[in-house]
């Protein structure tokens, strides 16, 4: 017997009949012998609704208020499925986050997890009970309900997951796996069977939306075996995991894109030491996260430094530089959001030179400029007009995977 | 400076504009100088809604998981009017019922409240924070979320003020006070200043249902003072007390008539000791509560019982007597629920000779006749066709009312 963590997001609760399809697979799963524990989010859009009720009250309204209205919809779901269970004839109970033990810090609308304890869960699964928890959510020192901020639900089963030592834990969404490519942008995008959680972080922070960072280095930290699949297929899916058997099949893992990100450029800058420290630090004490960085040679002894932020930051990078221009001294700052990040990821990358060069290729070969290059030991992005970003991830994709012919 | 509990039923709750009215009443009382703690219950049909949902996937679901879901209700009205007060520019922070410290008994759905503890509410106010808490709800010694049942967020309330030593506790609701009859039913119908709580529990247990018998009960054990008021008007309502001052103005206090009821006769018991006790013992360990009672002589050395239930009681009241038919011994069961009680209740009542021949002469002169009759030390009550009830309240209430031109 072992314990098993099932995750299933807001989509797959969305309404009676999903809500009954998960607890199938939840008895299912109990019923092959296991241990289980379930982690939801809200139904559908039940958390976007209570937004807009708040708005329509109080557009300013304070998080710790926010956060008290919206997890309601998790226990909402927890419940309604715990019942469907009931009448499937399984032994169950559901539990808010403070009910399950998670503890968090203070920060309203985006807390993390201080620690999980898990007595509660421990004595229910003891009773050979299957348990059913609410995602995105726990309480601080006040006792006041927090909840985790976006993708707080997947962190909430890698959680349990590790405190609880699950022998695996399941994100069940609307998609069947890691692909190599959006199968919407590239129809012959191919599922992974596996991937490393080093390939996964990069993805994830790249745009390819199927698991939230926090809850992949989480599972990395606490060596938690990760499984992405569909609740609605019954196939396998992708399994994220610390060393996967497949990695030198091919280089890649997957072509990602990203449009939420805006470039600035700082041009004219002194070129004297500590003014990239004296730029970057002020952007970190705002909480502004910095992705791509490049510094280059400008004419007269000058340099420039180009960087990318998400776009929801590009406003306040921008005033905060403007604001501070006198002890930085620059002669104008450059914005665009008209960019578009295209990345491959692949841990086999380290081993095989020459694959930047094929992706270069690949853009070239399409007429797509690259704006910036920005590589690591296991992926390499480009920045490109946003009009061209979707054409490039098709040709980058095709490139790699009609040679390697799909080994993975 | 004193501290005022205000109870917001789910009508004056029931949709953003309304929250922000009642954002206003409690700022209001806050800016006259009083501390407040406001008792909210669900938005409008919220909890019907979510009965529904429940029924969709599990109409039989427990009742642990029902209250788990429906007392997300109470929470979403609790933040958005807080929200609203931010919004007004006053601190006030949100609790739930377990947050605010309410302990209860185990019994999910119906649960009775063993204890408050105030730490927390007391904590806030001492901030000058207005507390605005979760009616309707809290934790078991399981730390379960249980609901307190009908009029559970009027009881909630008296429980804070009691435990906090209120000043006084405004019940909120659709009606601006008490009145001597039911002003849909009864045009010249009259707002009651002031009743006492032993008048206002006969008329709550008689079908006025302006304020539920557990509260009412509990602020007569603690003497909270009671109001009863309405979140639209602004008026002055009715206040609930030990002792009223204008007790002798007048001999009731009002009509009231319950259609809820059914009438049970057991027709040819035996004239022997101990068959009252039988039968009203076996009803009891069942929980099902009689409270009209009358017996009678029959024919040939046997006598009838007839007593009243609520209407949902009567076909298991029914069928526990055939039950036990040959241990009661009887010769036939009478049932009927085309009845409807009306009463007179009136502390004043005791000393005035005469009330209730009043009463029956106002019905005799309508034509209207009379099934059974019950009387206590402050109200007299009738049972009549259930088609004559309406009349039956509006030719009593000119009885009394005309003659005493409205004293009270």
């Amino acid at each position: 017997m072992s314990l098993i963590v099932q995750k299933f997001g807001g989509t797959s609760v969305a309404n009676a009949e999903r809500i009954c399809n998960v607890a199938r697979i939840i008895t299912d799963t109990y019923k092959a012998g296991h241990d289980v524990v379930a982690v939801l989010s809200a139904q559908g859009d039940t958390t976007d609704e209570l937004i807009e009720k708040a708005a329509e009250i109080n557009p300013n309204a304070s998080k710790r208020e926010m956060d008290m209205l919206l997890s309601t919809g998790e226990q909402v779901s927890c419940a309604l499925c715990a019942m469907a269970i009931e009448a499937l004839g399984y032994p169950v109970v559901s539990l808010t986050g403070w009910q399950a033990g998670f503890r968090t810090n203070s920060g309203y609308g985006n807390a993390r997890i201080k620690r999980v304890q898990a007595d509660r869960m421990r004595t229910e699964l003891d009773k050979r009970r299957i348990v059913i928890v609410t995602g995105f959510q726990g309480i601080n020192k006040l006792d006041d309900i927090t909840t985790l901020g976006r993708g707080g639900s997947d962190t909430s089963a890698v959680a349990i997951a590790a405190v609880l030592g699950a022998d695996l834990c399941q994100i069940y969404t609307d998609v069947d796996g890691i692909y190599t490519a959006d199968p919407r942008l590239v129809p012959n995008a191919r599922k992974l069977e596996e991937i490393t959680f080093d390939e996964m972080l990069e993805l994830a922070s790249l745009g390819a939306q199927v698991l939230h960072n926090r809850s992949v280095e989480m599972a990395k930290r606490y060596n938690v075996n990760l499984e992405v699949l569909s609740s609605f297929s019954g196939q396998p899916g992708t399994k994220v995991k610390e060393v996967v058997q497949t990695m030198e099949k091919s280089y890649i893992s997957g072509v990602a894109k990203d449009k939420n990100i805006a470039r600035l450029a700082l041009v004219g800058l002194q070129d004297t030491p500590g003014i990239a420290y004296k730029v970057f630090s002020l952007l970190a004490r705002n909480h502004i996260n910095v992705d791509i960085i490049l510094q280059s040679i400008g004419r007269d002894s000058t340099k420039d430094i180009s960087f990318t932020v998400s776009k929801g930051d590009m406003e306040q990078a921008q005033k905060l530089l403007e604001d501070n221009k006198s002890s930085i001294r620059f002669d104008h700052i450059d914005v665009s959001d008209n960019v578009a990040k295209v990345s491959i990821v692949g841990a086999g990358m380290v081993n095989n030179p020459g694959v930047a060069a094929k992706m270069f290729e690949a853009l070239y070969n399409a007429g797509i400029n690259i704006n910036m290059i920005s590589t690591s030991e296991i992926k390499v992005s480009v920045l490109v007009h946003i009009t061209d970003a979707d054409r490039a991830v098709r040709v980058i994709h095709d490139r790699f995977y009609d040679e390697f012919n799909g080994e993975r």
